[in-house]
């Protein structure tokens, strides 16, 4: 922990946007989200805070909702959200071997020029059932390549929400250490990474 | 024309049940399901009719809507015609590589228990700029795979749509010859899959 | 067991070429390969044969080999297996999250005009590690969509190679009793498949 | 041409290994690697070099080939190679949907511990038909993820080989301006992606 006070003091915090794939009250990829946000609260993960953005307002993509490049409130607050952060953290299920239609909604607001995603590093960590999200997972890479996204390569983080040991509670509370542990290694690979590239 | 004649009379009428991946008024592809629709009606392709399956009032997919394994009215409603449908028909632009939210959510809905879109036959049809929609095709098809769809392999029509000739007037009806007929040739290769795979 | 000899009596024995996409000699794939011959010698599996169609002899795909569409030996050897057969089984594990080299080589020989892959029926099978070979598959599914193969949807069978039950011994053959009954369900499949799509 | 000339002077060479995804002598995939090569000798881009490494006598990926972690000569000195650059060009076409088997044969080698693309930043370059190589890039670049290849998002260049005006003389000389310029443009993105990421 000593390292990372001496992080958090030579560095500027990092503004990472969360965003949840699914819009289940107690979904356990929006406990990722808070256990992240944990996480960069206590000393654990130094100069990184993450914001829980909101999604379940946003309309469906429609460009006959968009005039003169302005877009519905709603769109505009999340769009605003996203080009201020300086990463960004996917956490989302996987729906029929792809994105959560939510999502996918959320990211194609956000492409909406001036895309707000463009040249922002980026994470995703998944829980999911089946494969663990490994196919929502490229899915979102190759979303990516269009909306100038850089992923990290490493660690990918596949979590099987429903094999045990038990991971999440009834609320989709994060309950597992190890779990905890992955996530951790995901943001501080994030934060290097967002470190390493710089300012575009 | 006089085999058209024949096979009406042949066999039993496909039901296709058409599905647009956009929600905008003068959609290209809607327009296409339009074409599609017409050249059904006409003695062009016999043995086949194309309903337009509409997916605006769906809701987000989102598990705290169901009840009992119930769906909102609006999602019983859309499940109920691609239930009864003998095929589909997929007509989509490519959002950001991959899927346009709109779509991906009425399949999200489409997969709830019982799946309605078990072992039926299907085909894809894109309008779109870039890659014509080469990539939201094959992510579709994957998620195929899962939903156990069985998608037609040859032709594959991508249409680029803004490219000379004019393809689409302003209201998105289709007014380019060649491209109708290669529609034409999408349906006619449906409708000998359909019909060669039968009965489950 | 009776509903098996009933099979075979009323119908053509199906012919399977079997492709293993590792050249290693204790290969788990190629086990997979062997015990798919042995369910079909048995009674297990009625009106099947599979033949190991081997690729070790193949050159390096390159058109400068070809002349006036002879291809080497090797090659018109492997091709003439693949035409007479009425189906495909590939069994294979992933390297680097795709298709592995030797594989995909095969492949690429096959699909020279005509190609002898068009309009068969196949399955695919992946013992590996990291995620069973998920990656390897549906990058092979792609593949088929140009080659015109009918791939099965159910049931897909990802064999995680090295965890325990042990389900390979030291020579890569298959001695997993549960592993050997999910390998029958997708001949089984693979079985239904070809009957039910009949010629082309 | 004077900001080349400052870039020359402030910063070291990037070494880039190109790799050739085709085997055929007059490959219009050499013929850019070619291009390239002239473009970076030339003042037109300083501070890179281009070196084309040979893939052809590589044996298939096997790793019964292998023995505590030593290759077959042509291997240890392609992987050597690999290892010695900044960065890597792939130029290649694509073969039924996906990566030409004699560069997935590469890669597959390239892979063996200890990985020799690790961290490296890579750009993709393809000449083919159809959709000029659109589904192999996606394909390599989730091969990339497992790799821990950083490519550049963008330009995407995908050059339709076969499309007036005509691109490549018959030996596979790249003989069109245009296709120049934006292959001049992707090695300029590579070369800045590069000192962006800096040593890892």
């Amino acid at each position: 922990m000593a390292e990372e006070e001496a992080h958090r003091e030579a560095k500027p915090t990092i503004r990472v946007s969360a965003i949840c794939g699914s819009l289940r009250r107690a979904s356990a990829n929006r406990g990722l989200i808070r256990a992240a946000m944990e996480l960069c609260k206590e000393t654990t993960i130094a100069g990184m805070e993450v914001e829980d953005v909101d999604i379940t307002g946003l309309p469906f993509v429609n460009t006959d909702l968009e005039s003169n490049s302005t877009y519905p409130p709603a769109v505009e607050a999340f769009r605003k959200k996203i080009l201020e952060a300086d990463c960004v953290l996917f956490a989302s299920p996987e729906y029929n071997y792809s994105i959560p239609a939510p999502l996918k909604n959320a990211i194609d607001w956000a492409s909406r020029p001036p895309n707000v995603l463009a040249d922002k590093p980026a994470a995703i960590v998944s829980a999911a059932g089946g494969s663990a999200g490994k196919r929502m997972q490229y899915h979102l890479r190759q979303v990516g390549v269009f909306l100038d996204i850089h992923f990290i390569n490493k660690p990918e983080v596949f979590i099987l929400a429903h094999q045990p040991p038990r991971k999440f509670d009834g609320d989709g509370n994060l309950i597992d250490p190890e779990t905890k542990e992955r996530l951790r290694e995901l943001l501080l690979s994030l934060r290097a990474f967002t470190h390493r590239l710089g300012p575009s």
